[in-house]
């Protein structure tokens, strides 16, 4: 059996700063066990008061973009300024197949044995609803244990990059000069969600190629103004290889963070992106209580039949299933 | 007030073929009142018997890449062959941009005008759970009265795809060529979704390019077998303007669908859906059940500052909230 410490143990644990009970409560908050989950749920609003402090970096791109060496290089030349910097994930897509993201440290070796940096993949065995909990926790969790930066990284389409805008204050999109006109098929919605991009892999004879992309992005970020934030999204070189434009990088997020201090905007995100955590994790529990009740067990055993056959209209089974388990109350 | 019919009236409308009615019917699973859609869930029901008749086909594809010349010149083909083609969109995004794909029926102008074909945009202010629901309803809605192929459109990236490839037989990409190496930003898992790939707008000079990315994509589908229904995904070509290869589509079309039905894999595919669907159901009945809930309300309007400040954990008021909700019973 795995060891748990008490509740006290991991919050002092975390407030000095150890990263091995940092790293034990964050397992704590990813276990499937209920009696873990909840443990971790007291953990954090134990230390709910040392959170909020940090900067939250969302990270996105296609695959190829190059995300890992630009978190390697951007995490190392945060820490030469003194920070410390988390790295999380969020990959839906872990579960299927075994992570492609922050599965392999060692893909970020500089940052993986430096004691000021903590790297954490994906949580796995999760649905995309349970990854974004346990990330958001754990992201919490950095911050008690001193942590200023957190970089999460996700995958460069789909829903996952709702998820880590929800949870992060600032979201900034790799893309590469010269892969088409297409905006290498970043949806649109992505675009409208990025607060900067970064045009990676400027080295060598990408100078000019860079150049002129940016000038085209730079363009289309006109068809995406944030008149809600006052932001206009900036479009950066940068290089991973050479260092060229990374502290470029952090002074326009530093900029942003201080214009949205200065304005309501920074604290009514957090503020919204709360509210958002709660109603994810309702669905959540709201589904488990569902699966776990015993009526709706027995209804399901003998009805399932039906709707797999296509005898009965999965949208009835569902009603009545759904009516059973609400009318029972404390029974449940 | 809009006009209701009585089931009876809905269900001998549809089984006569009445577009009319049948339009009617899907604007009444469409509705944000619950009288309206029990209506509609029991008529699915009804005509039930009548649907599972149909090929069921999803199509994708980044913006730009020709879905809605594709689908009308398809569709085209398909009616002149005889065939009753119906034309349903999952967008999920349509509800906050107001809607990008087939949101105008003038895009599809032959199919729009043809009898035998019938077209319908994506709902609007649903959830991607409720859109997704709907459409299904409205696909076995169009079985019912008698068409036989149903082209489910959806964009080209993030979880709509999974939505449209839980309601659909065969799953159709559409690529262009030389639009990048980075196989245009689609995602690893929409590849591993597809039965077939298509790349399209292949006229003027662009065959050349357009065989060679055929053998392109062909290389990387070995890396997406489906040894769970034997099949391996086939890259073709095909130009909508001039009408080249799209027989050639409906012909592998048609070979999967002979040999997934001398298979178990085809009903057992449907089967899976049918299940999936009810989840999903459960889900958004669920939800809508606890937000209605008198206590639930009243704790929310009390606690939910605390959560928005970060005084309060959202993970523990969310606990607490279903807890409450759970507790109740009949008096709900």
């Amino acid at each position: 059996m795995r060891k748990r410490l008490s509740l006290q143990d991991y919050a002092a644990g975390i407030r000095s700063g150890n990263r091995v009970i940092l790293s034990q409560a964050i397992t704590l908050a990813e276990s499937t066990l209920d009696s873990d989950r909840e443990l971790a749920s007291l953990l954090v609003q134990e230390v709910l008061p040392m959170t909020g402090n940090s900067l939250r970096i969302g990270i996105t791109g296609v695959p190829g973009v190059g995300k890992s060496t630009f978190i390697e290089a951007f995490g190392k030349m945060l820490l030469d300024q003194g920070k410390k910097v988390a790295v999380l994930a969020v990959d839906p897509t872990s579960q299927l197949s075994k992570g492609s993201i922050l599965g392999d440290k060692t893909r970020m070796e500089l940052l993986a044995t430096d004691k000021r940096a903590f790297i954490r993949p994906s949580p796995s065995g999760h649905t995309l609803g349970g990854v974004s909990a346990r990330t958001r926790e754990a992201m919490l969790l950095c911050e008690a244990a001193g942590f200023d930066v957190i970089l999460v990284e996700t995958v460069g389409v789909g829903q996952s990059e709702t998820a880590v805008k929800n949870m992060v204050d600032f979201f900034l999109l790799l893309m590469l000069a010269g892969a088409g006109d297409e905006l290498q098929g970043i949806k649109k919605g992505i675009m409208e969600m990025a607060d900067a991009l970064v045009i990676h892999k400027v080295d060598g004879d990408n100078l000019d190629p860079a150049k002129k992309a940016k000038s085209n992005y730079q363009n289309a970020f006109h068809l995406f103004p944030h008149p809600e934030k006052n932001w206009s999204p900036k479009v950066l070189l940068a290089s991973s290889l050479t260092g060229m434009g990374l502290e470029k990088v952090w002074d326009l997020i530093v900029e942003y963070e201080q214009k949205m201090k200065d304005s309501t905007f920074w604290e009514a995100n957090r503020a919204g992106q709360r509210i958002n955590w709660m109603e994810d994790q309702i669905q959540d529990l709201l589904g488990q209580a569902f699966l776990r009740n015993e009526k709706v067990k027995k209804m399901l055993e003998s009805e399932k039949a039906k709707v797999k056959s296509g005898e009965l209209h999965p949208g009835v089974l569902a009603q009545r299933l759904v009516d059973l388990f609400l009318a029972q109350g404390e029974k449940r």
